[in-house]
């Protein structure tokens, strides 16, 4: 039985490999075609993906609020997948792209060329429109796509994959350019992540120990972020009413995230001016705030952080809070507690400014606005594949040109080397 | 003892981690000057660095002579490090590029800006040049350096080591900024694979198995080339005496490196034309030829190769040949024998040169020249790093564009999320 399974799991990533061939190939117009119908084909489908989904949310009565929130679909749903679908259609092509072409002084005419990576493996948790997203952006970016989603999720996975797949077939398009391992035993996991001749990356979206896991047991290069401990930083030189709306902004405008703020910083010559109503209005839409000795003085009720929580990503409302001596304090204590994910300064201090985010080792790093904006769509990218944390190959919103890489195509007429 | 050696590795990279902070902020200036410096250093110290490499010249009697001769410096090789010094003081500065401007729909301004990795490794053997290369592209991109070459040439290293690390306190840097492991107990290596939250790339350099186990052992990424299996394919339609200039070239110019050609491949419609002259002159330069059955009937003396011969980097005068149907079973033979490398098509047909440049999956893709030309240098980088056969992060010819990652600059006015 188990020994079915491995075959089972390779055999869909031997498939995977050879359609991604085909897939590289086709034409911005073809995929742009297919795209749409996808979204169409999601729309007319609704009733099957909606019942699907009520088996799913029926398994899950033992689970917490959040979670079944996620779960759930519903009309408007189906209607944003689809329209996710739709802007990945109109998005730039990033396929064949020339990033840059240059002649050498032995007479070659060199291309560097954006191509796609091959077949791309994403595991995931809970959110059923992960499924339809990812299958837009590894499709339009000419990757096949292999798919594992959570076992609490599965008809509605299976759902929308078969949805998709249907299109797929209309148009003759080989069967293993998108896959979803629609068994819930683990052990599929184990053997996917062991198919480096096959999968050229994985990207693991979900909580930190789903992304532990896979770190520790692939083979496959991975892309990733564990978390988001994301700090804004009040500058002794802050508009402190901007800094008051960017804070309860990072804070409560969505806290369960990893781009809201978890820890927040401030410059001890405003300390006294700024926390006072700032806690305040925290304490008061609910937050626990857990701050070291200096803002413990200036609101008794505060909590004394410890050291870990200054390392934690609670995706909570609880708040972590610290006086610093000045800018380099700040930098340090980022760069050192964070999570290299979102962090902002405010400020009105160019310099201050230019040094915060030279030196915050960062994948974004912001001036006077919220750490909330890290997301592809924010940045204009059209939907994404996930957050990376990571510097090698992808920092920041994944998107399409994140899920290619390049070639070199070099033009020569008899060009030998002496 | 190997507990003080462990922790010795550690404080190494701990060092390297602290110090790339101050390389990241220093100027293109003061980088120039300091690279300018090291080339006249090493001119200097000449006599000093010969007298090092003779020790180890004397201990490798046992070795081969083409080992020997890699390990072996001469004036004109310490010139040549001198210069490459020089040259890549000359480089454009990666560090601060803005790669991408744009603004957003909510009015903030995003900068995409290439920024240093942080720690690179670099894990090597025999010749005692890359110490110095990879010390000034490393430095040059902003990034710590931790270099371990192999104990054949320990003394050469470190002599060049202690050099360049003088000039580098001559300029009050960092003594973490570049580092040398001079144990030769190879426990070392392991220890540094382990160092994932301090070192952020490593790139191993040398034979297959030197990078097997790196690859194996490694808890950082890993940037590589296993091997070089190139390609020459003479189309129906190429120019012969130009398919027989580059395939000389490609296998005889110098047979012992990565993007030598170690397989021929000719389409049968021009096999009788082109091979029978073709095997004639590689017999004369001594490469013994094993081919196809076809190949076989045209020379008698050709040994039939093996399956697996196509898949063998010789590094060395032999040559595996193949006559095939057509461009199709061309194409599909290098993605599936080769070690996506370097391959290159001869051929005055453009729909056939755009199909193989398009489908054939390797970093280098050349149409009309030798394969040879695979190099940092001949690309017009500057000195290289490495070449890498991964898709992810870099493929192809490594430099310095290859030794950065990016961040995100984010610029607002109080922009919050809604």
């Amino acid at each position: 039985m188990k020994k079915n399974l491995k075959q089972e799991i390779i055999a869909i990533a031997k498939e995977a490999k050879a359609a991604s061939a085909s897939l590289a190939i086709l034409s911005s117009a073809q995929k742009c075609a297919v795209l749409k119908d996808m979204a169409a084909a999601l729309l007319r489908q609704e009733t099957a993906i909606l019942k699907a989904n009520r088996k799913d949310i029926l398994k899950s009565h033992a689970k917490s609020k959040a979670f079944v929130e996620r779960l759930t679909l519903d009309k408007s749903r189906i209607k944003q997948m689809a329209d996710s679908l739709l802007s990945i259609a109109d998005l730039k092509d990033p396929v064949d792209e020339v990033m840059r072409a240059w002649n050498t002084s032995s007479g070659l005419s060199i291309q560097k060329v954006r191509s796609p990576l091959g077949v791309v493996a994403i595991i995931y948790e809970s959110r059923p429109n992960v499924t339809a997203d990812c299958i837009g952006l590894c499709f339009k970016s000419g990757n096949s796509v292999i798919l594992r989603g959570g076992s609490e999720a599965l008809n509605s996975n299976l759902e929308i994959f078969n949805v998709l797949q249907e299109v797929m077939q209309k148009y003759n398009l080989a069967k293993g350019s998108i896959n979803l391992v629609s068994t819930s035993d683990r052990k599929a996991v184990d053997y996917l992540l062991k198919l480096n001749d096959y999968i050229d990356v994985v990207i693991p979206r979900g909580g930190e120990e789903l992304i532990k896991k896979v770190v520790k047991s692939s083979r496959i290069p991975v892309i990733k972020h564990y978390k988001g401990i994301c700090h804004v930083y009040v500058d002794e030189e802050a508009d402190l009413n901007m800094a008051r709306n960017i804070c309860l902004n990072a804070k409560l405008q969505r806290p369960g995230v990893c781009n809201a703020m978890e820890s927040m910083l401030v410059h001890r010559d405003v300390a006294i001016r700024f926390l006072p109503r700032m806690l305040q209005e925290f304490r008061e839409a609910g937050v626990e705030i857990r701050g070291c000795a200096f803002t413990k003085r200036i609101a008794k009720w505060v909590k004394l952080a410890a050291k870990k929580d200054y390392r934690t990503e609670y995706c909570d409302l609880i708040l972590s809070v610290k006086v610093v001596e000045n800018l380099d304090e700040a930098i340090a204590h980022i760069n050192e507690y964070g999570s290299h994910h979102s962090d902002s300064i405010v400020t009105d201090n160019n310099i201050a400014a230019a040094k915060f985010l030279k030196q915050v080792d960062s994948a974004c790093v912001y001036l006077n606005a919220s750490t909330r904006f890290t997301d592809g769509n924010q940045f204009g990218m059209g939907a994404e594949i996930g957050i990376s944390t990571d510097k090698l190959h992808a920092r920041g919103p994944m998107a399409l040109e994140e899920l290619t890489t390049y070639k070199y195509l070099i033009y020569g007429a008899g060009q030998v080397r002496v």
